[in-house]
């Protein structure tokens, strides 16, 4: 009898990119003798999974050359691991390199059967599910329903598909299972969800706010209820999800019910490189002005605003500096994008009644943005939230965990590190099993 | 002597439209024998007007015709006037109507000149005043000014112009003022102010949020701040003018911190036939997936959504009887709408630091919609509104002006009907004192 498959391999292909981690599973060899942790793991309904292996692809496609793929087996990270250059003209060419690198550097199960016999699941993140719930099963038909909602995300969907059908070839064996950064928000109601514009429009071309991060908020909502103390279905939160990209979700007894993000991952915050909310008539008002067409104007919105177009730069660290130096354009930058936060902030309040268990901060400036995290929470305490302990908000950094709230404070708060490869592989692992049963 | 000049005009010019207002100035026989109420008026500092007549012209430049000036002098009020059918091809056709009205109807001051002699100021709604910051008497330069900022409301402010160019002629002895529905909004920070896109592109073409409705929110800050006893420079407000078109404004010490509306009036809230806020890539998407043009676009964004797109109807009393009896596009109309009210309060809450001295309530919507008020303050005790008192919030409709709160509530609701003309009137009146000063 073969030995059990017991490795989860998660991609996460971006347009130029592809993320990859690998988690041994700890639950594989429960049935001929399972070691503490899966013991442990099962007890608590949840499956246990280590990281085993991880990298990146970067410049895939790029016709000025340059790809290489930095990626290492082990605890240390790949940003520690080897450094490979070479040309990856597509996702498929970029795969079969990830690829070759697992199979040399991670052994089989049980009797060193090659890498390829070892995944039990692939599970791969897509940005966009337009109408479909759930996270699902990879056939033919599920393959061509992620075609469909493609081009409501042109940017972002195509190369998770390019990547999905090559590794269905290069992992023919192994069940592939689709996760959305839409699943998360399907439990908006109505009213969150619709625009108002003209109703059979919306229904036609499949226009409604869908929402995105959702699988960063599934993992920090159970993350932070068990930081809170209470089941995720009576815990409700503010998450501030920051990054290059950032939304913020209200979540109410465990629930996404309403989110900044919307049609598209451009709605909202102000972000990197995308502006955010805007009034929508600048929209045509620009296109006349400077003779811009439809393609030019989404590509001004969503490549040159938010942070590079105010301030010349996407990166918030750099920004923080010269605003501290007392560059003016780089101070008004931060002012206008904490606003933005506090504005979603106090919606999110009257959309919770005011019951808020914990605000959230994650991702690369949630995390990290310990000034940012401070002018966010400055005179709020009227609204449960009495602003934050300085030493903990300071120390709270760099892909630690904690409660950065002052003494006193009613509600939380809370600096969480988002993991969505780990909650890919739990999510892939989950349909998987439940296929099988 | 001639006698005193004592009559304020003010005109409302819209697309095909001209609303109209005289006021007599109870001041202007001050200096030979003040009236009681001009005394009073003097001694608050506010000085005295009082309507004496009002009036509307529909369906101007209209190419199918039917234009009609609907007008009265005395108390009675527009509606219950009398009824004129005319051709009038242009704004200054349906303003020399209105002098002509007026001539006939109104004696002139003293020795009975004609109506013409007895202007004091002539007061001009306009809509966009661009980076022009206060009222402004309106002299060559002046016009040329307001014909520059014309291209940021193309619908909006060429009518006013056209208007103004003709009141000059037909009044060329009077002053005539300029007072913008912006004005009250230069007080924002720039955070409040700021998109998030490409600066060079927002100085180049003077895109910022300015805001609208201001002339109206003026007026209501010095009635709430009377109503809740304290000096407008002292009091906190979130002021709601829900009507055709929305938008809600944040003042903090009398003063706009921050506003629904934008770049132009379309921004923000949810209104008879604009969409207000939705996510700014759905305008090149629905272009690209339509075959839409730049207008095209705007027009739908601005004339086919809000609740005639989303309901079949621009009225909001005919979409509550529909959602009474059951019909569920106007169910979800009414809960997009009060759900973004909400998402406004929140944030509006957030800005002014939870002191809110009163939420008000005024325009069509918001003086007669009892329903809608009781909806957007629902469960928000732990926020100091404590939700209405029913009978007051039922009874206080229809032109009245009132406290709705429920007992116990810290902050107040107050429902007060808006005046603009009278707010215009006043304005004209300071603005031509302090160039005679």
């Amino acid at each position: 009898m073969a030995a059990p498959r017991s490795k989860v391999l998660v991609l996460n292909a971006g347009s130029s990119s592809l993320k990859f981690k690998v988690f041994q599973w700890l639950g594989a060899g429960a049935g001929a003798g399972a070691s503490a942790a899966a013991a442990s793991a099962a007890a608590s309904g949840v499956p246990e999974l280590q990281p085993v292996a991880a990298g990146l692809c970067e410049r895939i496609g790029d016709p000025a050359g340059g790809a290489v793929m930095r990626a290492s087996a082990g605890p240390a990270g790949w940003r520690k691991g080897e450094r490979i250059e070479q040309p990856m003209p597509d996702h498929g060419a970029a795969l079969r390199l990830v690829a070759s690198f697992l199979a040399g550097s991670l052994g089989g199960a049980g009797g060193g059967s090659p890498f390829q016999q070892d995944v039990l699941a692939v599970g791969h993140r897509v940005v966009h599910g337009g109408g479909i719930a759930h996270s699902v099963l990879i056939d033919d038909a599920a393959r061509d329903s992620l075609e469909e909602v493609s081009h409501l995300a042109p940017l972002h969907n195509p190369p998770s598909l390019h990547c999905i059908d090559a590794a269905r070839r290069l992992f023919p064996d192994a069940p592939h299972v689709a996760c959305f950064d839409t699943t998360f928000h399907k439990t908006m109601p109505p009213d969150a969800y619709t625009y108002a514009l003209p109703a059979d429009l919306c229904r036609e071309h499949s226009i409604r706010k869908y929402g995105f991060h959702g699988i960063s908020y599934a993992y920090l909502t159970r993350e932070a209820a068990r930081m809170v103390g209470k089941p995720p279905e009576e815990t409700n939160l503010i998450i501030c999800h920051l990054g290059a990209g950032s939304s913020m979700c209200a979540v109410q007894g465990g629930r996404s019910v309403d989110t900044s993000m919307g049609f598209t991952p451009l709605e909202g915050l102000v972000m990197g490189s995308r502006c955010g909310d805007i009034d929508p008539a600048i929209v045509p008002f620009l296109m006349k002005m400077r003779g811009l067409g439809a393609d030019e104007v989404d590509t001004l919105m969503n490549r040159k605003s938010g942070f590079l177009g105010m301030a010349g730069s996407i990166d918030v660290r750099n920004i923080e500096d010269c605003a501290l130096a007392g560059d003016e354009a780089c101070q008004l930058a931060l002012a206008v994008f904490v606003r933005r936060v506090r504005k979603y902030l106090g919606a999110y309040l009257v959309h919770l009644g005011g019951r808020l268990d914990a605000l959230v901060f994650s991702a690369g400036i949630g995390e990290n943005g310990s000034m940012l995290r401070d002018m966010i929470c400055a005179d709020l305490a009227w609204a449960g939230i009495a602003g934050l302990d300085r030493a903990a908000n300071d120390a709270t950094i760099r892909g630690k965990a904690g409660e950065v709230q002052a003494a006193g404070s009613r509600a939380k708060v809370l600096v969480v590190p988002t993991d969505e490869q780990l909650e890919i592989a739990l999510e892939a692992l989950q349909v998987v099993q439940a296929a099988v049963d």
